[in-house]
């Protein structure tokens, strides 16, 4: 990330909305706080900060579900957060993955600007490859701040899924069950 | 809208039930207040105040849902309020609207004097339109209060559901699971 | 109604129980509480106080669903009520009824001397008789006095249902997601 | 309880309701069902039915609580019932009554016609003559069929308290807390 | 209420929004069921509709309490409904009113044009001349559709108490508990 | 606010981060959504802005509590937003405000660059001097995306109460009962 | 009953585990209590304390389903209680059975020495030969105190279902979903 | 404990209901089954059973509260168990005990013939003498089977306290706040 | 188990994160209480301690279905614990389980170095075996430590579940709903 | 931390129960995985990492309140985590904490070999030093799993607060509503 240029930036909104970089208050946050938290949050567009996904031996080929994985992620039109809850699942052929593997993936892709629907699909896509799964569900429940701060003021769940492989009817359902079933977690 | 033929309307009700329209407490009750509120609430039956529906690039053609819109409306026959929770989900092409034009789409269409079951049908429909999209599904759970505070003075809830397209079983499986997840926020 | 009898038959179970008619906490229970009462609650046994079913133009064939109606009955072997929630449905075919007259038809058709089954009964095919409707579902959840409050002293819940019609399982399906949600209005 | 002049009172009743008491299905209604209801209905007003209070050595001063004892009753004024929970404390000498005489006495005693303050007062100045307690408490909420199923056909709590003795602020605070916590058997 | 000129106003009002007053739709929403509302709705600036308050013997002067009667009334400044619940309490001294009184002496007031902060004044004063009591509680909360659905467009709880009398700490602290667990009622 | 620098600014943070500002996707994101949302969310800087608190006559002395209300607000330094609900009460004196302006008061306060405990302090100081109440009760709940999103990746829930005036301790108790019933508005 | 022996019985238990069977608190246990106790919680092994199954004509052949039914029975293996819940349902023929004699019938079976799986059957196959029913469903979920107040210690729900006859899939479908809607009986 | 008598006693009982204790599947009951458990559910009777308190140095002076502890006991009445849940709490000296030889100590003082009241004011001295505490708090809240599964077969609960020292009020609302807290896990 | 191993490798962690082992607070630590815990907690791997499965005669081939299991294990790469609920079912043959005993085959099973997805298989298989059953399921809700309090410091659920044999449709959707029944319970 | 004697430490345990600290998969448990955990999970031993406590000028000097600040620590007695939940607050004097340092410096004081009872101590005297604050409050409820994986096999919540300085009635007050609005988070 360009720090220099993150700090400018700050700078210039600071001075845009009124307020006096100067300021004891605000010199630490553009000269560091808000470059640092704008790194942490596009960390997803940098390849080289992706975890590793270790894998281990098990006799299971049963589908591997892990529900209430938090997701905060920025919504690339207005810069504004949006966030909740990722379902996901896999079906291991002879390895599994370190579970905390998982939420660590989940966390790396949601670190940039994008879309809701887009980083379902990113998330769904990605694990597929690096697991080298035959199946993989992702849900998404999540909250839009640009929706609900501003503009028409109102909060409501959007709702999306990605599909890779030939799931069967049986997976389909347990994958919906434990969705369900955590769904007091949104 | 013919404003002063509000303003009118609204001064006679209030001489109807007894009250003096020259009074303080109610002077602007009828000269502004009212009015501009009937403005508002009529929004939907004029074409020029309807949302704009700006669309974005993504790649997904699943189905994205969208639940718990508050939505609140006028019943045609009492000028009563009804209100309740919409959710609602639609298949993208190569492109999904911005989220929260869905949310205006909503509030917009359901700006006037209408019935449950038609305002239903005209969201899914007028979705259908704007989005030019293959599949719509609406659905409507409702209290009326032309019910509740008058008449037979019993609370319950009228769920009414609208669908556009051919959406595939596991689409339809799909809302179906979403809406019972939002039950919560009726 | 036969208000002499009425009164009469009160009157004599007043002294039955060793009470004295002619006190001043009593004497309007038998000359005029019990037997209005009586009368009110019998009204599903009189056709003349039937509610007509007035119904309006709308584009929708879908089910419309209601929810939560609240019900109260009279058990014919024991005289004590019974109670709980409706939930129904039908399909309309070019108008729907206006919603509070299916809330005024179910409140009418348990004011009489029945059984949860028979009352159950009655409702779906009385309302398909009224709104000429191909398909109506109706759900009735009650507790009965006579159980709880005497005899087995215990309280369960009785569920009845009777389909009208040829429902197609997409609206069995939607009749069954209804009334689960509103399951918490038991 | 004169039983034959039950009969004829319930016999009365059908009639003016406009039901042959002849029929197969309300022969037993008022030959046997009703009186015998009606007798188990009145309990509480004959002192040869009410319950011993059997007491024990026990080494302990502090409040005894009994939370959600069910009660049902009849409204002197519609002959309908009225019912919900009983919370009940008392500070023992001695000796402590057997836990399940608690639950008899206020069943004994709600079984007669009367008003909801009325009973409240019966249990709680019964109970301490019974038990020779220095302090009673009894809190009834309950629900009256006379205003939910006819009249203004609304459903709200009434809630009474009788006291009896001097109890500590201590014990007050005790039965509240305990109360509290029972709010969710109301 | 001057029912005709009634008829006119609305019959403005649906003109000013554009609606046409003689279709099949409407003719009935000015002709009938909006002036037929709004006389209802404005029962309780008639003093002839007040119901009267009929009380009866009682040995008790413990506080009544009586939680979750639903109450609804229309904002004079938007004639827009507000509506939520009403929790009272009064101590009697020797006379009890039947219980269905206070429900109907609520809906009564409740059918003006008012503010909650009046109405809820206006019902425990109201309440303290009816009952010749020496207390009264009366707490109010309830949301705003003239907030709700225009304007801040945002739902929140407004909450109001009025006092009469000079209640001990322990009254006081009787109806906070009552209130607090009706509080899953609002 | 300086619409130019805000864009300048937004185009600054896009390029910090390796994005292209010229694409299609991000065109409008520094050209208009930001400068827009950012105008808005800083709207409790300008004066001009601050909503007029019209009051009204009313015969009541009593608190007027209001909860519920939702409050976004951006952490001063992390620009991330911060968000939850505020509970307020005030004691009016001869006029009450209109219940929508309370609203419209926090939300235009929190719409700045600041901190909670800050915030909290502003809108009861300033709502002492806009309604010239004599006491004021506001206390917020809210988390902030700059722990949760990032640093720590926790969430928690931070408290802050602000009370300007000398209440009783009624009072205090009043407000105190009114938030803990509205806590599962959190 | 043999009674004696039981008296016998149990004054040796007591004095197993070291009590004084003739000291004032326990000489009622061994000599009435436990005993008529025993005599109760056996009366399921004698046919003439069975309940009689009185029905009814109705004009219904849909499912009747009666959920919440409390049951207690005795572990064969411990002596120890096992409890919870029954649900049930028959379809009637051309009469319907009181709904009481259904948790009669359930009391009466579950009052023997047995185990849960076997008891799940007896009350199945019991009910279709009482009421000459086609098709009758009963699942009952338990605790089992012989695991929780020893051995494992540990507190599980046991779920056990039978099925007589050959219900149709709409039948089934139609006790599993008033059972889950009854779960929160358990 | 004298096991062969609590053989002979078991044998008896099952002859006594008519079983045949040489059986296969009730052999073990009376041989070894029944025997073992009462032993264990009347360890409570045996000082040499008793945990031992170890203690650790500690910092603190503040009340340490432990709640949600299961409890089992056996109401000496009718040999049937009694159940719920204990909250204790105590002021550590200068050492504190190990957390879990609290749950230790009220399992094992539960596990005698007893009555609620008596078992509460056991285990309050009995800590109190364990820890050597100046203060020692403990509640049960219990359902008794010998109500619920025969006699008046109704479900409600006990609930005793046994408070030993002088707490100060600081401390009595730490207890009941922890309690109150802790009512879900009842 | 070797424990003079065990007490010397706590020794040397402790050692190692700077405590001293000799103090008084940790002597007891090393020397007794780690390797007592370590011992119980990997029992799974020691044959000698799998519970025997004693089995019944029993009419019945349902499936029985056992919910809310309480489940600990170690996650064999952190060594930190991992827990949950398992749900378990299996269609008796001829004979039924004790069921405390499928709780125990649980607890031993789970008390080793292993993975969730490995576990659930080992459970699944294992009852097979021990119980000669044609069809087993075994569903898992876990926690795992090493993700929650250190690493991602993230708390979400993995679902695993293995099925052996070849169940039925209607035998999947009994156990499926049981599961779902038994969500509260995680 | 002694790097090599942990590494050194873990596999004696491995050998201890009998695993093979060479097998693939448990090698990087003893090189790597176990002694990082440990690492981390006693930072709080290791002065050098203790967060900074920054702060801020603020107009305030409420309390300031942080709920549900999730905590893990490490028993010393088993070496088996306890883990829940931490309330706190503090009065600022002229300037306020970064809130999210209150979250970091609970779980800088967690990461060490205590017991509950020290920790919460710690943490309150340790808050009060970094800030000077006149009034600190800390409450911790948690979940011990040496008592619930092992041992008493039974899970319970044990509550210790600590307080420093002299709060006002009114702070303990608002600190005591605050934790009890909390508690779900429990």
């Amino acid at each position: 990330m360009d720090y220099e240029k993150a700090q400018r930036g700050v700078r210039l909104l600071l001075e845009a909305v009124g307020e006096d970089p100067g300021s004891d208050a605000l010199a630490e946050t553009w000269q560091r706080r808000v470059p640092d938290a704008l790194e942490t949050l596009t960390a997803g567009q940098r390849e080289a900060e992706k975890p590793t996904m270790r894998t281990f031996d098990a006799e299971t080929t049963d589908l591997v579900v892990k529900t209430g994985i938090p997701v905060y992620s920025l919504c690339e039109h207005h810069l504004l957060p949006f966030f909740g809850t990722v379902h996901l699942a896999y079906r291991p052929t002879d390895e599994v993955v370190g579970l905390s593997k998982l939420t660590r993936y989940v966390r790396w892709q949601s670190r940039q600007l994008t879309m809701q629907e887009q980083l379902t699909n990113d998330i769904a896509s990605g694990l597929e490859a690096e697991l080298d799964a035959a199946t993989v569900f992702v849900e998404m429940n999540a909250t839009h701040l640009c929706e609900a701060m501003r503009g028409v003021e109102t909060k409501s769940t959007t709702t999306t899924r990605a599909t890779v492989g030939e799931p069967t009817e049986a997976e389909r359902e347990r994958f919906r069950a434990a969705v369900k079933r955590a769904g007091g977690q949104r």
